[in-house]
Parts: structure tokens; sequence; C-alpha cells
């Protein structure tokens, strides 16, 4: 049972719980509670085992590919969380005697796992059991965790195994060659591990320290090294009400971290050793508390308050914040977002255009620099992106749709099986849906557009849109009888259509793409002669792009149908025959509809299994009129079975844009709850990172209607009827503005000190201020106040 | 909890059974229930699943290595025996709710594993389950599961998961590629994996029917391919009192099978699956029978009968006599018997002296075509025996400590951790345990001088026992001094001695193989001369091997000591400290002393891991008077701590030898219980091959005192007080005889009609014999009675 409700005083709205154990829950709380600090991140596997648990720990980018008949993966590190607990002969676990309490807490602002229970064993013997865990913010490879342990009705033998388990596989792929084991000084275990393909070397360390009633005791120890095992058997006798801390301090350390300054793989064991040593000896309560304060700083710079009698709101963004920050490796600009973040084996660690297009945002108005890294990371794999173009036989880069270390497609051939045929189906996606690669360019061009970042734009950004714009550019193939330029044969965002033409996503994204390059081309010729000749000679571009110009002008871009001012979302969508969907909508399970179809015949009916055309409203949103957009809103939400965990967020935020507050909310509700909801099976393969980019999305683009459109800032907020204020903070061309919406007055403050002019459109209506502005939302967004 | 005594009637003393659940005794029954047939072996794993469970299953001979730093070993292959059962929305299994009747029953006679309980869940609601299983001994490809399920307080919504689950590994190590999935027919499931290394294609097939009350049924079926797993849920109600029976027939096929006629992996597939299809069809009642009539052949073949109130006794040996059965790889002579069998990961699979000296004797005497097939394993690896010697600069043929394919060395070079140093130990057995080569060889000697078969020995025999004469050639070191040739830095048969000179199995054994390739050699010279120029072309010998005399004559032989007739195990043991070993004898646990000493420390002290000078006596019976036999008993035996499953049957024939029946008798019990007794630890990597080999030696060449000793049979039974009679059958020279003992009575029918006379010693008394054979001995084996 999910409780949101726990935390009270300062903790209220910042405590997600779980007060009953449900052993067929295990691997919701795994996904939903991981811990985790953007380099580690580690599944809330509790310390005792269970059939049906999935121990995942991932360090990112550590990248490594089985064999070649697979596609490369975050591997499955070693684990240290495992506990074996033998209490007077019993092994503690939960589906054996008596839960007299429980709890299991994730406190989001301080990162800490804790589970308190009160267990009978089978024997009636009665213990109090507290368990603590935390990836520490601070030090990236460090891994605290702490056990507490009385025996309430009599003495009690304890004994505890524990050690370092390199057993792990991604379901049955073993990553790593065997590596070496060593105890040192009777207490210090090391492993080490080195991934098969890429030579990574991964050195685990961890040490344990024990107490009772507050005295260091030396346990009997028994070491046991076996098969990719490292372990000690630590025998503890307890009178009754005794109590019993461990400690188990553990690191992990690899070849490839950026902070890594070790030649080789004896320095990295020694070094990784020596950090141990000494951060244990900090013990568990000075080490969390460094990170608490890593966390507390974090918070403080993007503060989101709003005022509410819905507290699961508020506890909502804050989920989602929590996992933008264990998601994102903000320490390695070579590194970008997995679909699951560090969470799950779901999508082997691959990035997406979620990263672009639904957790850019986020950071782009709250963090540039962490947005920076991100775009950094495409220009890192460029190179791939390219290579991809080539192998195809079209020029310019092409982006993966599903990238990893280098940037090359690494999208897997086939996927579950067809319930028809009853053979695995084939994946298209990493062929034809291409529309990744002006997302990314979009991505980049929306950073330039909202911080004014050019350094960045010099450095990688201009290189990034021109060579994906001469990828669109031999992309585009000619159709005589209508005298437009077409893109044949592609998936778009609405992945239940597979081999469409004309898909007005891609047609339109390439258009941009083509359009945003000549502008990228002029700018930099303008203001830096220099730069521009390296880039033109690395993009291989003759002198003038007329090219570009002469195809954006003739791609075929789909108009509104006269009838209904419907966009046909490809060239066949509209003709396709529709069935009843109610079956399919509104499911707590999502995919249902290809328990009753494959994927042939789901192309051939009008479903969409997420947003499409209304995606494209979203990033070109000055295109289209709200008249156009209301219609195709009315048209295909109907059709929407919103089987992607993108599409609720989307239409949050065009639901506020066409005015819709209710339906906008009812739709955030739906989206704060596809991890953190009460389905318990939605999370099993990792939390949904997009989803948990939609979830600020939806408050801050949506309900605070804020929008960076090129170049210029705009405000229009529409609170929900639940929500009596709204606060939060944005950057914007290197100011942060903290911006505090209620049902009458939009106020933003300028907390930068920079004392320059922001100008911002509200209702149509456009306002400079320096230092405050306040608006009267009830009049149409007029100034009521201006400090400057 | 273990009982002997469940079996009654026609069953008595064929039943091993565990009557009460113990999640910590998991692996104990997965051994010694394990269920095969020589060409597979299962560990007996319960369907539902438990942490710390072993889920392996293994097919012998596909040996693969997992990387360049780890040796080859046999993949644990896709686990078909995993059922989820879902009762009412609850998972059953053990660990929750109450268990009302429990038993499961390992039925030595036909076997069959069956598990029946009556369970009741949390939710109060009862249910009997009753589990059946078999690995076919007909059809080598097949695996028989059924289920049925019956709620007895009320309706029940039962659904069962169950597929091929191909994510095990070798305790992380994954030794697949993954294949092909396919569901055919909406209910064959295939699915291929190809080993990494090896290249050995493996088809996996399966296939499941329902009935409700007799009556076939057709659940709602849901199917799922994951990665590496291919699974079906089916979903059945049944009323109370309603019995659903649920057959699971499954098939492993693989393209390194002797009987494979497909030439491709495409082929392999189709004949698999056609097969599975035919053999499901047949129902697993009948598949049962055919396994059983199989068994039925097997016990008929090798009746062994003990008149005695210990019912144990009569158990044991047939519980031996079952897993010699489902070791023995009877149907392709490229492989041979690991030291767990197929019933666990540890030694990974790989062949040790046991095959020769603890298990060969039993298919000697009981089955000599079986015994010539392990012999021709020898054969077969001569090539890897000689690259052995090569790579170590020798000469001839050097058998590997460890073997699997090829015949090369395939000895790990580390093992676990050393308490003292915290670093793991060096195992030194690959390098320096050379005994085994001449092991071999005389494995080879004892079949010939048995069976009589020349064919053999012209075909393999010779070769190999010429060709390991030549590596001990090359071996022998020089000692000036003395004038001898000696054996330096070896380990003997006692491992806790490592790095040792003058081993004196080890120098006697080597003499024997040079004396015995001389004989050899003038045999064949003289009986086909043909023959002879190309075994000599082949193991490039020069003209007259004079050299092979000349060394055997000056090897170094320890002779006993003047003052107590102790031969000295070593230069040096018997200079050693010696310390109070009572702590480390007869204890639960075997290798206590490494908690206590490392390897280094325990060199250096007179302790034995197991019988050395004993195991020599056993061989070389006839070269050494009884008086040092008893002699050095009486000074080894006390310094034994037992550590090796391979040392109690030694001991129990030579106490038998010495004439202490009471003595043997209790080593005997000893022995018999390593496996089967109570000690839940002891067994659960795997059973002990060369101890269940052992306990067929106590008992026939224990108590009957059968020996063939270079082509004379003598028999000089030995009963124990508790036993009245003893019968059982050996093969002699081709004839078939059945021997019965009883306290003053040996009786020996020739039950093969070839009229041929037979020639036997008894207490030093010959006798020769057509039909049979009647001796009083009370009276020191004098006849009573000749049937000719």
């Amino acid at each position: 049972m999910i409780e949101y409700t726990t935390g009270r005083g300062e903790w209220a709205n910042w405590i997600v719980a779980e007060k009953e154990f449900d052993v067929r829950d295990l691997a919701k709380y795994e996904s939903i509670f991981a811990l985790g600090n953007g380099y580690l991140g580690m599944r809330a596997c509790t310390e005792e085992s269970y059939p049906g648990q999935t121990r995942n720990s991932f360090v990112a980018g550590t990248f490594n590919r089985f064999d070649d008949k697979e596609v490369t993966e975050l591997p499955n590190t070693a684990d240290f969380l495992a506990l074996e607990l033998m209490l007077n002969g019993e092994r503690f676990h939960l589906e054996k005697g008596t839960i007299h309490e429980y709890s299991r807490t994730l406190n989001l602002k301080n990162g800490e796992l804790t589970r308190r229970i009160v267990w009978e064993s089978a024997k009636q013997e009665k213990y109090e059991l507290l368990f603590r865990r935390f990836v520490s913010m601070q030090d990236l490879h460090l891994i605290g965790m702490r056990v507490e342990i009385m025996p309430l009705t009599g003495k009690a033998d304890v004994v505890i195994k524990s050690g370092i388990d390199g057993t792990m596989t991604n379901s049955g792929a073993q990553h790593f060659h065997e590596g070496d084991k060593k105890i040192s000084d009777g207490v210090y275990l090391q492993m080490t591990a080195t991934t098969t393909e890429t030579s990574i070397d991964f050195a685990f360390n961890c040490t344990h320290r024990l107490w009772i009633d507050g005295s260091p005791v030396s346990p009997i120890s028994k070491h046991s090294i076996k098969r990719r095992y490292l372990g000690t058997e630590m025998k503890v006798s307890l009178q009754q009400d005794e109590r019993l801390v461990l400690e188990k301090t553990c690191s992990i350390h690899t070849s490839n971290d950026v902070d890594n300054q070790c030649q080789d793989l004896e320095q990295l064991k020694k070094a990784s050793l020596s950090h141990l040593k000494q951060e244990a000896e900090k013990g568990y309560e000075t080490l969390f508390a460094e990170s608490a304060r890593k966390w507390e700083e974090k918070w403080e710079a993007v503060p989101i308050k709003m005022t509410t009698d819905q507290g699961f709101d508020q506890l909502a963004i804050r989920f989602a914040q929590y996992h933008l920050a264990i998601m994102t490796p903000s320490h390695d600009s070579r590194i970008s977002i997995g679909a699951k973040g560090l969470t799950g084996e779901g999508y082997k660690g691959h990035v997406f255009w979620d990263t672009e297009v639904f957790i850019l945002p986020y950071f782009l108005f709250t963090d540039p620099s962490q947005a920076r890294k991100l775009l950094e990371y495409r220009y890192h794999t460029l190179g791939g992106a390219r290579l991809n173009a080539k192998r195809r036989g079209f020029q310019g880069a092409m982006y993966p749709w599903e990238s990893a270390g280098t940037g090359e497609e690494e999208t897997p051939e086939w996927g579950p099986v067809d319930v028809v045929t009853g053979t695995p189906t084939r994946i298209w996606t990493g062929l034809i849906e291409q529309h990744i690669t002006s997302d990314v360019a979009y991505g980049v061009w929306q950073y330039y557009r909202t911080t004014g970042d050019r350094e960045f734009m010099i450095r990688c950004g201009y290189e990034i849109i021109m060579e994906t714009a001469n990828f669109w550019a031999s992309r585009l193939e000619w159709d005589e009888p209508s005298g437009r330029y077409h893109i044949n044969d592609v998936i778009g965002p609405d992945e239940y259509k597979e081999h469409v033409n004309n898909n007005a996503f891609t047609n339109y994204m390439a258009h941009w793409n083509l359009l945003t390059a000549i502008r990228c081309h002029e700018e930099l010729l303008q203001a830096d002669k220099e730069q521009w000749e390296k880039i033109i000679e690395r993009i291989g571009l003759a002198e003038s792009p007329n090219h570009w110009a002469e195809k954006a002008a003739r791609i075929y871009l789909p108009q509104p149908r006269q009838i209904d001012e419907v966009i046909p979302q490809d060239d066949t969508y509209l003709q396709l025959k529709t069935i009843d969907l109610s079956k399919y909508r509104n499911q707590a399970q999502v995919g249902l509809i290809l328990d009753d179809y494959n994927m042939d015949q789901v192309s051939q009916m009008q479903v969409s299994k997420q947003a499409d055309l209304l995606v494209l409203f979203y990033l070109l949103e000055n295109q289209f009129p709200k008249r156009v957009k209301q219609a195709n809103w009315n048209y295909f939400e109907p059709l929407t079975v919103h089987d992607s965990s993108l599409s609720l967020s989307t239409h949050c935020v065009l639901a506020c844009d066409v005015g819709d507050r209710e339906l906008a909310y009812r739709m955030f509700e739906q989206a704060a709850r596809i991890d953190l909801g009460t389905n318990m099976k939605s999370s099993d393969e990792g939390i949904h990172t997009a989803s948990i980019g939609g979830i600020w999305k939806s408050v801050v683009l949506g309900f605070g209607g804020v929008r960076s459109l090129d170049g210029k800032l705009r405000i229009d907020p529409c609170l929900p009827a639940a929500w009596e204020t709204l606060e939060f903070p944005i950057y914007w061309q290197g100011d942060k503005l903290s911006v505090r919406i209620d049902k009458n007055v939009l106020q933003i403050t300028n907390t930068t000190n920079r004392n320059e002019w922001v100008t911002l459109e509200v209702r149509g209506n456009v306002h400079t201020f320096k230092k405050t502005l306040r608006l009267d939302l009830s009049e149409g967004g007029a100034a009521v106040e201006y400090a400057n």
C-alpha cells in the first residue's frame, strides 16, 4: 500500500511511504524508491532476498555489449545491498512469521531510504529492525547502509552475511570478466571486474562496523570468497533490548570515471580502497549529513511550491525533481539520461528523444549549465550520428533513435512476441523513426534562445543544427506529381503507425531544421568568420547553403482540412477504419490493444499510441492558430490510448493552451501517477524519465504557462481550480526569475542583481522590467506594479 | 528432515524422503534428489522459487569457457522446472501460510521425484498439490512434469506461469548467446541458445496440457517473450474438490548430441519440435512408464541385496547405483563423469582420477561395456594429454588433473581465499598432482585384465599405457647421490601436502606404469606386428623400450622403516610436527582445519586430507604384505581427517583387508552418509561421485572381498556383523557371476551359459568351476559343492 501523507510538519509532502509489505509489489518500489546521484543508480532492493526481485545497480555511461547479436547496454554491477540476517537461526524475511509494524519511506528531501519493522519470527521471537540507506549526493562513489537490530523478547544470536555479489547479470547477460578479490586488514573487502567488450575496470569496496548499545564490537567473522562473490559472516550475541548497529560503507569506482586519475587497475584498486577507508571512518551519520546538505542545496536552487489541499500535487512535483536529480549525470557531459534513468534494465540505459523534448526543458529553465551538458552529449556523439547517416546513404548527421556511448544506432532489431504470428516483432524505430534528428537540433536551438549562450553555439550548437539539416536535405524525396519533397516510410511520435508517408510532425520538424540551419549559417558567418570556415569544412558544406532554402521551401507540409481544420497525421491516417477504443483508454495497464491486435493490424486503424501532432503544436507553438489546435485536439485526443508515458503530459500542456483547466488537471493527475500512482505494475523495469520530466512540464509550462518562443519569454498562467498559488523559479537569459502565480496575480522577481531589462509577454501584452513585475490576470495581464 | 523408511512393501528401501520443508535444506535435496540419465542432469529444484536455490540443468559434454581468464565448464542450461502458481491471487510457496502435510520422495527404482502437499494459504484457503517429475531413461532428451491442484475449501482461480527460462548462469557466468524464441500452434514453446566459445546449439522445447477431473481443458493463455525467456500464463477456474492436472513435457537437444542427425540449427529446431510434439501426445503416464521400464532393466542387471535389519544399508547401495546410473553418459564415449556428475556446478563438470579409481570398478564388474566407454574417453582425449606433456617439456601423454572435452589441463589456477593472507590461494594440482597419469593407465590395465578385451587394447589401451610410460620416463629426475630416479615437487593423493618429493604413491605407480608398458609392448609385438608398428610410430618410440626397464629398475621406491614398517608417505612427512587433530576428525563439516591454518602451515604438519599410501595398498594389493598394511594403517589412519569424500571408502576396503570388520562397517556407514546422511550442508554444490562409487566399492570389494588381481579373480568376504547375507553380480572375463555370501558360505553361480572354467582364489585356495561353486568360509574357504 502506497501512502503519500506520511510526512508531517517539515516533512509534509516530502515522503513517499510503503505501509504494508507485499512481495508482489517489489518491482514497483525497487523503481520508484531507487537511490542515486547521476553517477550511480541503485534499485531499492530489500536487504533480504525474495523471488522476483531485480537487484540492479548501474554506473552511468559504462556501456557494454554482451555479444554481436545484442545491443550495448548499461551493465548491472555487483550488488552491495543484500544482507542475510539470521536471528537465532531463523532467516529474517517478511513472508514468514508475523509483521507487527512495517513502514518503508523514501525521503525526497534528503535522499534517505528507511525501513522500520517489528517482526515476530515463526519461533515467536520479536525483533525491531531499522534499515537506512543512501547514495551520496556529495561523494558520487559512496553508498551508506545502516541496520539496527533489537531483540524484544529475549536473547538473540545474530549472524549477518554481507559482502559484494558479482554474480549479477542483465536478465542473464553477464557483462563482466571476473576480477580480483581481496580482504585487507581483515575488514576491507575489495572486488574488481572488467567489462567484456569495452574493457572498463570497476573497483568495488566495502567495510563493516558494529556497535552494541553504542559501544563498538568486533564480531566473530568468517570470510568467504566464492566465484564472483566476496563476503563476510559476522556473529554477535545480543541480550533482550540491546541494540545492534551495523554500518556498511561501500564504494564503486571505474576506469571510465571522469574524475579518475588512475593509470591502471592496480592504481584504481589502491586509490579506491584508500578512499573507502577514509570515508568509512567518518561513519554513517556524518556521511549522510554531507549528502543531505548537497540535497538541501539542490532543493534551495529549484523550490516549487503550490498552495493547495492536494498535497499529492506538491509531493508529485518533488518526486519528479528527486528523480530528475538522481537520473542526471551532472558530473560528466559524455553521458546523457536513459529512458529509465538508472532505475532498471528497461531500454538498456539508452537515450531517446525523451531527453531533448521531455527532460531538457526542466534543466533549460532551472539549471542551464546542466542543460548545456546534455546537449554536449549530443555533440560528443555527433561522430556516431554522421556514421549512421553514411551507413544509410545520407549526408550529414542522423541521430540514432536509441543512443548510448558513441551516437551510433543502438536500437535492437527484434522485440517481444507478436501474439498473432507467435514470432518476435521487428522493431522499426531504429531504422525509420527519424524525427529524433530534428528533435536534437530543436533542443540545441531552444537552449540557445533561452540562455543566449553563443559560446556553446560556436563550440557545438551551430555544427549540430547545420549537420542535421544536411541530413534532411539528403533525406527528402522528390515527388514529381505534387512538385513537393516528401518524407516516406517513417514512424512519427505515434508509434502505432509504422511505415507511413509524410508524417506531419516529421515533415514540419525537418522543415524547421532546414530553416534554422540557414539562420545559424548566416548568424555564424557574420559573427565569426574563422569559426564559420572551420565548421563549414567539418560539415563539408558548399559555400552557400542555397539548397537548404530551396528544399525547405518545397517540403510538403500537411495543411488543415477545410472541412474541420484537422491536419492529416500522415498520408493515410484519416482514411483508416475506426474501432471502439473504450476498452483501451483510461485503463490501469498500457498496451492492452496489443493483446487483441498485432502491429500490422493496429497500423491499419485510427488509433494513436501517444500525442503526435499535439507535440508539434507544443514545439512549434506559434505556427498554428489556437483554432487549429482545438480542432485537432478534438479529433485526435479521443483516438489516443496514451500507451506511452510521453503522452499525458503533452496533452496536459496542450489542454492548458486550449484553456481546458479541468481536463488539463485530470491529465496532470494521471501523468503524475504513472510511476507514483497505485498501479503496482507500471514501473517494473524502471521509472519513466520522460514522464517524470513531463510532471514538471505540466506544472510550469502547462499551468504556469511558461514558454521560450524563439528568444521571447511568455507566461500565460492557467492554474487549476485545486491550486490557490503556484511558485517556481526560472532562468531566463542568465537571470533567475522567481515566479509566483495566484488566481488573479502573476508576480515575477528577478533575483539576479544584473540590473538588466527583462521582456515578457503575458496574455498578448508585452512588459519589460528589471526587478519586479506584478500583473493582474483578471484584467488580462495588465500591469499593477513595476519595481525597477 | 530426511527419512529412509518411507518405502514399504515392494518399495522398501527404495525411497528417500524429505518429510518436512526447510528452506535451509534446499541445496541438499537439489543435489541428492537430482534426476538424470547421463545425458541430462537436473537438480531437484522446486517448481516455486526460493532465495538460495540453485537451478542447475546440464547436458553432459557441452563444455564452454566464459572467457580467457576462466576454465571450461558445463554450462547451466535453460530452466524448465520453474512454475509459478497463483491460487486465488496468492503465490504458492511454503514459507507463507501453513503446511498441513508435506512429503517429497525420490523413488530410486523408477526415477520419479514426487512431492505431495496440503497447504493452507494466508487467506486460509486449503489446497492439495501433487508434483511429479522424471527425466526419461528411455528417451535421453525428455523431461516429464505433472502437477495436480485441488482446492479443498472453496473455488479457486488458478494461474500457472510456465515456460523456458534462459537467464540461468553458472554463478553469474553466462555461457550462451541468446537464440530464437517461437510459439507454434499457440502451445509449443521453442527457444534456442548457442554456447559462446564452443558454438554448440541447444534447442529447448516444451508444451502444456491440462485436465479438470479428467476432461481436457483449454485454459485462457497469455504468452510472453522476454529477454532469454519464453513463457505462457494459463488461467483456469476450479470448483471445490475439482482436480486440475497440468502436464508439461519438455525436451533438450544439442548439436553436440551423438545421435544428432541435423546439419544445422534450423534442422535441429525442426527435428526437436517434431520429436516433442510426438512425445507429448503420449502423455505423462505413458512416457513415465517407458522410462520406468528402462530403470527396471537397469536394476535387474545389477541386483545387490543384503539381509539385514539395517535397511539403510540396502537403501544406501541403491542410492549409489541410482546416482551411478544418472551420472554416467552411457550414450557417448567422448564424455566421462564429472566429480559432481550432473548435479551441480562444483568442479565445473571436470573429470578427475575419481573416475578411474573410484567409479570405474563398479562398471568393470557390473557393466564392462560401460567401463570400456569411460576408458575410450581417455583415448579420445589422448591428444590433449600429449599436448600437456609437450607444453611442460615432457614426452608422451600427461593426463590432466582436471579433464573436460579435449584432455588438455583444465584446472583453475586460483582457489578460495587464504584466511591468513586474505588473498586467493594458488591451486597447484593442475601442475603437480601427476599421479593421475598412472591412474588412467591403471584403469585401462584393470579393464583388460578383468574382461580380457584385447580388441580394446589394440584399438586404445596399449597406446595409452605406453604413452603414459613415455611421460614417466621423461619425468623422472636422476639423483646422483642415491643413484636413483626421484620424482620431486608433486602432490600425492593426500592434497594437504603440496610440493613434496618422492610421494610413495606417485613413485610406485610410475614404476608400475613403466613395467606394465613393457609388458604391453611385448604382448602387442607378439600378437599383432602390424598394429605394433602403427602404435610405435604414433608414440614415437625407438625400436626397443629398454629405457623403460632401465628407469623402472632405478626408481626410488620408499621402503618400510625398520623400526615400525611405516612407509614414508614422502621425503618429509614423517619428520613433520604433529598436532592434536581431535578437533578436526569425525566432524560433521570437512575442511575445518583450513579455518585455523593455511595451506602452507598444513603442509608442515603430519595431517592427511585423505588416504594416500592406503590407496596404493588397494591398487597394488599384492605388492605389500598384510603386516606392512596394518602398520601403515595404524600410523596413518589417526593422522587422516577425511576431508575428501574419497577417503572413507578406501579406508573401509583396507579395514576389511586388515580384518577389522567393525571399523570397516563404521567407515562404510560414514561413507554412505556423505551425501545421503543428515549433514544438510555436505552436498550443496552437487553429490560426490567418487564417494558414490566408493559405497559400491565398500560393499563389493570391501565386505564382498572381490578383487581383480592382474587377471586373477579373488573373493575374500568379510561381512559386517549387521548383515546376514550379501548378494551381488559380477562380470568376470565375459561371464556374469552371481555371488551370494552369508556368515559361513560363499556361493557363486555362473549365469552365462558359455560352459567355460572360472578360476577363483578364496582365502588362499584356488578353485575352478563352470556353473556353481559353494564354499564353507568357516573352514577357510574349503569347497563344499561344485556343479559343472
